[in-house]
């Protein structure tokens, strides 16, 4: 993607993605509409679709011959990522949002014939913004994050994942995902895949492992997270298939390879 | 405790905290000196050695016939709540103080012969304060929290647990809790005490469970949640032992009730 036209894009993008979560912030207490989709845990709200809404508007008119993959169904209907494609998530971590009121993003990654070239996740109610281009590196607001730290160990690291990995599944024995509990120094949960993407990038989770995302939860983290030497791949590690669902595991280099070698390999239906 | 004195020591307590938290957020990028204590993940660094100090001092100066129960050891050895007892954990989160410089808190729950009459919980990098005066309500800086909605759903709730729940544990039959998983809407974990109890008086979580505390992970939040009509006891639904260790249930009375009688109960060992 020419340098000049990724710049416009993305000023675009940030404009966008800030002024979204303004009106986000501005309304967070008026009554909601919740629905449900494919179970009574995953939430859909009118915040949802109004602000998928706002950015399939602008982006078809400023840039009508861009696509649009997003969570809601008002993007395009598409099946490679051939030409300039935005991955949007309109609201990442809708059941913070709708329970907690915090903790959820906007999530935006934008995609030149399956190159992730800009990336921007929005902590809404923090007011902060991710964001990298490609080869430029990641940052926090106007801060440049540091490139992840040489040599860590699974030992000292903090690893996000949701506690279902360690009940009955059908991706990996819940056994030997409890002897990776025991092994890393700590684990957390935050619910929204957008921001623990974020963390990984930041140095403050070492890994995050979800069991079934959708691109437009993890095409901007996949490239803020690519720029400070982190690695994004599916739990075996195999590259991610950008237009299906995967069980996804992001992480430093080292802890990502020792996961899957010590535990998740061992462990794999 | 006479209500102009209890106010005379809330307005000092406060004033410490924040002064303790405006030293940690001016030195938080410092170089550290981290030990371990009971085991490799068990942390304690100059900070929450420094701190503690900081607070001896202000107490023993300003209040010396008060008594100081704290969690590295700089307090007094006591074995009753007789008297007016601080209570206090410098740095509540310390793994994540060390690896994350974020998502930790200074707690201090203030008793009077065993009765919670003050409790603060500081968001240390947040700078958010969350306060309680029993009898008064609690507050987070200057806005009251509201009373937790009545007639909560555990299949509609938020749960606060560690991942090692669900791991094999001498309290509870491991099956049973991942059973509880997946009968709430969402599990989360954010591995600080305080702030999670915290996050139960904002209804943001329905229920936090823990293995094992000390008085000083809970003292101040204790007295905040039962403000807003929560409820902390021991994970039989015991009264809490306010000078030893703990297995500890903070939740909205509905949720509680119910994850105690239909899973606890049925799996504890």
């Amino acid at each position: 993607m020419d340098n000049l036209i990724r710049e416009e894009i993305f000023h675009y993008a940030k404009e966008w993605v800030l002024e979204a979560g303004n009106i986000i912030r501005n309304t967070i207490d008026d009554p909601l509409e919740i629905g449900t989709k494919s179970n009574p845990n995953d939430l859909v709200t009118t915040m949802d679709k109004n602000t998928e809404k706002f950015f399939v508007e602008k982006i078809k008119t400023t840039f009508p011959d861009h696509l649009l993959l997003s969570e809601e169904g008002f993007g395009d209907e598409i099946d490679s990522l051939d030409g300039t494609v935005w991955i949007i998530d309109p609201i990442d971590g809708t059941m913070n949002f709708v329970q907690q009121k915090r903790n959820f993003a906007i999530s935006v990654g934008i995609y030149q014939d399956g190159v992730g070239e800009i990336g921007l996740i929005y902590n809404v109610m923090e007011d902060e913004l991710y964001t990298a281009l490609r080869g430029e590196g990641a940052f926090k607001g106007e801060k440049k994050l540091s490139p992840l730290k040489e040599g860590m160990i699974l030992e000292e690291s903090v690893i996000g994942l949701n506690h279902l990995w360690l009940c009955e599944n059908r991706l990996v024995d819940e056994k030997v995902m409890q002897q990776l509990v025991k092994t890393a120094r700590g684990t957390r949960t935050y619910g929204s895949a957008a921001l623990e993407f974020a963390y990984v990038a930041e140095g403050i989770l070492e890994g995050y492992l979800t069991m079934g995302l959708s691109p437009w939860d993890i095409a901007a983290g996949m490239i803020i997270v690519n720029e400070v030497g982190g690695v994004t791949t599916n739990i075996d590690g195999d590259p991610i298939n950008m237009v299906g669902r995967n069980a996804v595991f992001v992480g430093h280099p080292d802890v990502h390879n020792r996961i899957i070698k010590d535990f998740i390999a061992k462990g794999r239906k």
